[in-house]
């Protein structure tokens, strides 16, 4: 007799869960049955700023993959379905569509709900021209009122509210962008890169208000017309609210899964839940900080793509393991690149390591090539040991992916010293003699040792 | 009473061991002489195309340090100097400069000679108007020569050739690229990735000319006017011969300076040759292979740079070694990156490892981002353990430097699969979720296991 197979969440993590289960069992062996709340699939959430900017002219270029195309595979997909409940004595799951609820028996679950935007106690949050970033939905909605704003106001610092801010200046809007911290990105990377950023913004012509914390305001029809920042004013056709996402992970608390400190789902390294056969993965799930040892939970697509194929090739049969993260991530805002990975002095003091933190002045490419732009590293390494425990970059073009190379280093416990010495490529165009993560990772040894 | 640290070459090798020296023992300590034979030191060879192209307007910007600067450090810097001879018994070296020789003596020598373009017996290569690219003199000529020049012809496919190739092009120059080889790089890359870079340069207007060996001839003045190529001639009014460069060991030959299989100078992981003292460095001196396991001599500023600097660190009385190479190297040719590190397929084969070769198609950053370019990827692993040997990569803009990441990798001795869920960045106009190099590194994994 067949297994069933139910995913809840027909995003990154759960798709793949499922496309990498259906590889290992063939139909005969394992139903699958895929329940998502929105209209749609397997989508790129992280290129819905590039679809507001115009740089991806239709939303279906966001789409990985369909319904139609999962079928294929023997998946079935069931579009604006709710799981409402998780019965993990019956093994059932209850699912609302249309209104009616009906009970589904599973074998297996993988737990796949994601995150959802941070909606904070806000004067006027609902008010229309208030826009979150998370589905497709959300990017028409917004790129449809960008079409006719002349002034649009993004409300966070971080990755989606510098991609945000991207996209509305290169559509001609006049962008302010609030943030509540001391400059942008401050929880992301030290504070001096950040005010990098927050400069390199205002000499690009994108407003920045640090230290603020904001309430909408409305014209006399409900519409958005402006936010209040302090004393002022700024003008808003549009407002865009960033200000983080939460773990859904209330469901499975309320099924007795296991919730760890981050407020996601526990998971082990094969991505089983506390309830044997029930697996999480993606945004609502724990992962391993490699070099806390602690559990963490972020919201990246990486992370939920490896996650759901662990699982999916566990529950296909086969043995995965899911090796945890550094904390990596990339992003941009017009030409200023940015990246990090593992950890900041700040996040190495609150995980009791004794760090330090040195920080290059380098270019991007040889410093006559005509193209070269100016970079900052800062690598951060363990007192005494020197070993290398993340790295922060702020440049110009080519800078950011830099960071792969300090990750790589990083989670093989390289030291500063070992890793300046790697033989890794030269030649004008693309760096100087001694690319700058060489010269970066060395400088934090010397003062690390 | 101070030592004498005599220093033979005044590139990136030899000014490298005199700076390092130097910053850990004063001029009281250690006097620092160095002789060069040409009228230049610690220029960027590297560069030289670029000054050709005119993407680098000025000589003087591939220069690093000038002798002024080198004496305010109390390096003595000798231009036009040549080491004739080196007595390892007596501890002097013979130089000779502006026809007459004087005996110098030493207590610790750097010998940091580099090398030299191979001259092939080809007829017609001493016509005006043959060109090698070696020092800024070469530069300076070359470009000189292309001022006024309609048609040229290179010769050689590696990465000196292709290089010249994009300078006279961008410079509109009919260019004609004519290699012995079935393609061009064709002994850095397995030969699939060297047709697609051929078939990428006679897109973009370069013709190539691959299985041919040639012969200048010249015009009655005794100027090149043109090269045979089989049964055609080619028109040409400047032709540059990069066949490749052979290290200068003669000098340390003659003196009884071991010398190893390469042909290069035997040294150990401190740079120290077979004799007491004497040190070698750069082009003129073997390096490790990490993966081979034996002596290598590749000719790259970033291995000059490292093993000078070595060098210098331990005349300065302090310990360090140098960990050897895997052979990463990066050019481009237009738009077209290219880059390599660790063994092809076949440098695995000769090296009597077991190896599997896979290719992975994909791009540049997510297939939906506008400036998003074709990439193509090989990775080499060990077959049953998976351990990555290698990569290649041919690609359009920010497609080579990934190099970076797997060096690290193989540096690190991980397998494909361990490599292949490694924390890197992600966000669509930097990569696909997952990025190149992991897809790559997993299908070679599987491949291999």
């Amino acid at each position: 007799m067949s297994e069933r197979l139910v995913v809840i969440g027909g995003d990154a993590a759960g798709m793949s869960a499922a496309s990498q289960a259906r590889r290992r069992r063939d139909a005969d062996d394992l139903v699958i049955d895929v329940f998502e709340m929105t209209q749609r699939v397997s989508y790129s959430a992280c290129g819905e700023p590039y679809y507001v900017s115009g740089d991806v002219p239709r939303i279906e270029q966001l789409i990985a993959r369909t319904p139609a195309q999962f079928a294929q595979q023997d998946i079935s997909v069931h579009l604006g379905h709710e799981v409402t409940e998780i019965d993990i004595d019956d093994r059932t799951v209850t699912v609302r569509s249309d209104g009616e609820s009906r009970s589904v028996p599973f074998d297996q679950l993988v737990y796949a709900t994601g995150a959802r935007p941070i909606r904070p106690p806000m004067e006027g949050i609902d008010l229309d021209g208030v826009f979150h970033v998370k589905t497709l939905d959300d990017a028409e909605a917004i790129r449809s009122a960008a079409e006719s704003a002349k002034t649009a106001v993004i409300v966070g610092g971080g990755y989606i509210g510098l991609e945000m801010a991207e996209a509305f200046h290169v559509r001609g809007i006049t962008t302010h962008l609030v943030t509540s911290g001391a400059v942008v990105m401050n929880r992301s990377l030290d504070e001096d890169l950040g005010a990098k950023i927050t400069a390199g913004m205002r000499e690009r012509g994108i407003e920045v208000y640090p230290g603020h914390r904001v309430k909408c305001l409305a014209d006399k029809e409900g519409h958005v017309r402006g936010v209040e920042v302090g004393e002022a004013v700024l003008e808003a056709d549009l407002v865009v609210l960033a200000l983080g996402t939460r773990p859904v992970s209330e469901l499975a608390a309320e099924a007795g899964i296991r919730i760890g400190p981050t407020g996601a789902v526990h998971v082990n390294n094969r991505q089983q839940t506390s309830v044997e056969g029930i697996w999480a993965a993606g945004d609502c799930a724990e992962a391993l900080h490699r070099l806390t040892g602690r559990p963490a939970n972020v919201h990246l697509g990486t992370v939920a793509n490896k996650q759901g194929r662990v699982a999916g090739i566990n529950i296909g049969g086969e043995y995965a393991t899911f090796p945890g993260i550094l904390g990596t991530a990339i992003t941009k805002v017009l030409d200023i690149e940015i990246a990090r990975t593992g950890l900041t002095q700040q996040e190495a003091e609150e995980a009791d390591i004794d760090a330090v933190t040195a920080t290059t002045e380098s270019t991007t490419m040889a410093g006559y090539w005509p193209a070269s732009a100016d970079m900052t590293l800062k690598v951060t390494a363990e007192r005494g040991t020197g070993r290398l425990l993340g790295a922060q970059i702020v440049g110009g073009g080519t800078a950011g992916k830099r960071i792969d190379t300090l990750a790589t280093g990083i989670w093989n416990n390289m030291d500063g010293l070992t890793f300046s010495m790697m033989d890794l490529s030269y030649a004008p165009p693309f760096s100087g003699t001694w690319d700058p993560v060489l010269v970066a990772a060395r400088r934090a040894y010397e003062k690390a040792v």
